[in-house]
């Protein structure tokens, strides 16, 4: 604990350096001796579970096989992915569609499955943007992006997008406060304490279809939001946020946020604030943010401005939204699997506070306060304490589960993964990870019905622990087995991007709903080709439009004629195939602002090609799909602007 | 065989279905019984060899280690990557500039190693760009791409980047014919046989700095050139490369490109054309071609244009080239470690012939050819070939090499590779893939000393074998064991983007040099700040520099007004840590068409901002850098067009 005092010196905070993790020393037995059998998954057989991993900065989900550590998919979300076109194609640029405009990169910090009865129900999985404020959901039978939304009146969009036990709700709470958008005008940054907000957002998603929408948003201090859960079974009804920066800095935080022995956990009773907003409580906020929808049957995204939404206020939600005080800077917030405790992980804290549900509610009852912060108040800290762990290592970040009535604490600045009894607080185990754990996860942790089993650790300092690979290097995790008493560690494996949460679900609740690939028939793409007899060219204006198709192994057309210099040539392609795992691709030598496609069985994705340069271009396919793949490939003439070239296209010479 | 032949038939054809490759019947002991422990890597050890791949469609190198098959690091080369803002910042921009202008995608097909004696040497790698051709070449200190050439005169740069033994030059090829580009105006497809040709570049290589500048081309007929190698030791001095559609078809090449029994491998004397060129022969040809170099003290890349290529005829080059018949449709064009054998992998052939480097001299020498094909004597197959391996497998693809004469080669169609002595020509043993493999690679197999010990198979198809992921599914990679008699399967891993050609070396020979940060004191990046005491805001007319420092745990200056909507924001970010492994992330909420930068220590990365709306808008460290990394935020204010406020920065209230 010394240490951490000495961390917390103003000194060592001014500096920063002390702050990254120590190299914790000595592995001692670690790693189990039969390890490798243990992560070693046979060729041809498959992966226990579905680790979907958040990719952070690379702004998309990456998804691991587990006990593996495989990389199975990256799914595009919130990034531009020249792999496969996402953010490139007509099809689907407006998924990246803001009200600021088409942005190509995005921040995934946290992923949540979708929940029926607080347990994983294998439909969906939500991811949040960090730096431009959006939610996404992403459908588990396609593996794509069906949906995002913009939040307004946000910045640092951290808090999210965790979910309510059903999945009525996604939130989403402002990490960085702003000004809320109908008063953003040009305001003095040290105006910060009078101007500056927080809000929280409750998106509502149709229990059926999964389609989102901003229920309503409530109004709140201008302090910093990090983390949180919902609650399950007694506490079904509350969400918990973790917030920092009580003491309202807006320069240099590392020092001036950090001078509060303790900030809050805030506890609101959504359901409760649903019905108000329901009831018209709250006022109207005129904002811009963007709505963002997959359409499975055109294979086209469509992006749509909203102007208003509903703004509840504390003064609303009075005996729905109280303030519990917390050590110090919290991150982490996170609810057992019975519902009655919360454990709030304070990152400069020296101890893990655990409170109770129970004790909440007759603090409420009693109205055992201490003041209020803002119109929040602020419920007594032993009131609703259950216990604190003590001496559980340095820097506490985030809790999850197992099925035992155990929690598992990862310790960024004493880098270890730590386990203690919930109910007595006595600390079972500890062991070292390298290095600077961020968060962790359990098979199905943050449930009501956690699997355990494994426990990883997402780690952000990497040197030494792979073949280096210059100044920048991977990120890593690491799988521990915590089916027995002591934790033991099996693998090492690098991460994409740079994980912050991550679930993990048994692969039969994922797998048993997904398309092979897509039925042509259903295809209501606008421009879709059915077959080869449905290709053509089309002019209109200095727009023409290919309706050009792949199948193994060519394109129909393969030879296109008169196409000029200022023309805007929009490829329509389809492919016709309907089998598994045939995608092709397709690309144009010398395409500005253009990544290739990859076109999955039955989908129709358009590339756009402005021609500069009257010549010759080819076009081919971009997936290796058959032995004759190298032959499919086709021919683009380009005449001169002002010319007047027959539009002809063709196939082995026929049209 | 019968199978083939029915696969070669024109219906079949026609429909392609039967061309991608069967599920090969029984797995028999594949699998060893300890596969497990030989494949895994114990947290905290390093793989023993670096496995450089390409990424295919991603446009980027993929860097695995082996034989853990883990991901340690995708280098952006051709393709943007959010992930890092390769491709987004302005001093990376220029890398992606071609002679079309900024093409945000590349097909990355091929990787080399560069040599030293026809040895690998640990300094840099060489990659291919097929759609807009391109090669580049990767630093193996820094990972980082060095430099990009743009090839003229060719479209599909296929047979590329394939080197000499002592890394002279760099070839390639153009896959699909076009018009020369001073010959490229408003051509009719059905002049095809006329006006395509085909080319191949000879890029020069400085064998201290790696810097690439194009010698001279070849004008060669309108064929499609597939891959290549040098020869070595007796051979050192020529280049062979794989040629197929000789039917010249412009339509539907699957079956018009599919005619002819054989097609070629050609041989070029390239040290002779290498004279001829230094002596003033060929003619100069107008072009225009981009030339991106990266400075590694400017920490910028710069784009040029060039606009003049020396071709060289086949009639210069009379006595140095040579066709040789090679059936069917060849793709693998592959030199044993010797220098004697050239193996041609015609894909549709039911055999793999073998060419000895000794008879074709003699062919030469005593002029035993049997006609000419477009001025190229064509040298005669019997006279040339040492044997043919019979009864390999369906669909030969690609051949790599051990240490004891044997010759492993990749059956796409039958999924399977095939082990074979190249002196007797016999097959010694054979293995199922899963599925269609296309290149193979043993370590170090295309060099003079193959380490062999590993072979890894890079698959096409890939159904079953990993847990779904929808109609997308992950490519996948199969290492086997090849030190004993019978290769051994051990590890199925999945491969980012679409793997072609890859290479491996051990550890020692690549990790030797690699610097673990940037020294500040040398970065002369014009912008950069090399400490706090640098930090400033400087407006010139509409564009407002920003000289940004970021360090564990504050952006310097994290306060900035006097912004106008309507300016050029560029923030030029400097990371000021030294020390390995604290790179520092920076984004600004809702900026346009950009994606965030990391910034590795020492470095100065240029964000640009174009802020189109008034308000506050929040920046922060995207990389999670310390326990008060969630504290690295800033405020920027943005007043209106046509106001006139006061430009103020500061940190803690201090400028």
């Amino acid at each position: 604990m010394k240490n951490l005092c000495k961390h917390l010196g103003l000194a060592a905070l001014a500096t920063g350096f002390l702050l990254t993790g120590c190299k914790p020393k000595g592995t001692g037995d670690a790693v189990s001796g039969d390890a490798a059998e243990r992560v070693y998954v046979k060729p041809g057989e498959h992966d226990e579970f579905y680790n979907f991993v958040s990719g952070g900065f690379n702004g998309q989900l990456n998804i691991y096989g587990l006990p593996s550590g495989r990389l199975l998919k990256v799914v595009p979300v919130f990034s531009q992915n020249p792999e496969n076109g996402y953010g490139y194609s007509e099809e689907t640029k407006p998924m990246l569609e803001t009200s600021h405009g088409f942005i190509p990169w995005g921040d995934l910090h946290h992923v949540e499955l979708s929940q029926t009865n607080s347990e994983v129900d294998g439909r969906w999985i939500f991811c949040n943007e960090n730096n431009t404020p959006r939610v996404a959901r992403v459908d588990l039978k396609t593996f794509k992006t069906a949906e995002i939304i913009e939040l307004p009146n946000s910045a640092g969009n951290h808090s999210s997008p965790f979910i309510t036990g059903n999945t009525e709700y996604v939130v989403a709470g402002t990490r960085f406060s702003i000004p809320f958008d109908d008063e953003n005008g040009d305001i003095p940054l040290d105006s910060y304490r009078q101007n500056f907000k927080g809000a929280i957002s409750f998106i509502g998603v149709d229990p059926k279809t999964g389609a989102m929408d901003i229920d309503f948003q409530i109004q709140l201090p201008g302090i910093d939001f990090d983390l949180s859960h919902a609650g399950k079974g007694p506490s079904k009804d509350w969400f918990f946020f973790s917030c920092y920066n009580s003491e309202k800095a807006n320069t240099l935080l590392e020092v001036n946020a950090s001078q509060n022995d303790k900030d809050f956990l805030m506890a609101i009773n959504w359901r409760k604030a649903a019905e108000l907003a329901k009831a018209g409580k709250g006022r109207k906020v005129k904002t811009k943010y963007a709505h963002n929808v997959w359409d499975e049957e055109t294979h086209t995204g469509k992006s749509e401005i909203r102007e208003e939404v509903t703004m509840l206020s504390i003064e609303d939600l009075k005996g729905s939204i109280y303030f519990m005080p917390c050590p110090k800077s919290p991150h982490g917030c996170d609810v057992d699997p019975t519902g009655e405790y919360i454990i709030g992980s304070g990152k400069l804290a020296a101890l893990i506070p655990v409170f109770s549900f129970t004790k909440i509610q007759k603090a409420i009852e009693k109205n055992d306060v201490i003041g209020d912060y803002d119109g929040v108040p602020v419920l007594k800290y032993e009131s609703v304490l259950h216990g604190e762990v003590e001496k559980p290592g340095l820097g506490p970040l985030h809790t999850e589960f197992d099925a035992h009535g155990n929690a598992y604490t990862s310790m960024f600045l004493s880098s270890e993964v730590v386990k203690w009894n919930i109910k007595d607080l006595k600390v079972l185990d500890r062991q070292p990870t390298y290095y600077a754990t961020g968060h962790l996860m359990t098979i199905m942790g943050d449930t009501a019905k956690p699997i355990g089993k494994y426990l990883v650790a997402y780690n952000k300092i990497t040197k030494d622990r792979y073949l280096p690979t210059g100044p920048e290097l991977t990120q890593s995790a690491q799988l521990f087995d915590i089916s027995g008493d002591k934790m033991q560690l099996l693998l090492d494996f690098p991460t994409f991007g740079e994980p912050h949460y991550a679930q993990a679900a048994p692969a039969d609740l994922i797998k048993k709903d997904q398309p092979k690939f897509y039925d042509i028939a259903k295809n209501n793409h606008p421009y879709v080709a059915r077959g080869e007899k449905d290709t053509k060219v089309v002019r209109e204006g200095n727009k023409v439009h290919v309706y050009l198709t792949t199948v193994r192994s060519h394109l129909a057309p393969d030879n296109i004629e008169g196409i000029k210099v200022g023309d805007e040539v929009l490829f329509h392609v389809t492919n016709i195939e309907q089998d598994w795992d045939i995608p092709h691709g397709f690309a144009v030598k010398g395409a500005r602002n253009q990544a290739e496609l990859l076109i999955m069985p039955g989908e129709t994705v358009t590339y756009k090609w402005n021609p500069e340069r009257v010549g010759i271009f080819p076009m081919y396919c971009t997936d290796f799909c058959s032995a004759l793949h190298q032959e499919m490939q086709g021919y683009i003439r380009v005449s001169p602007a002002g010319s007047n070239p027959e539009l002809k296209w063709s196939l082995n010479n026929k049209n």
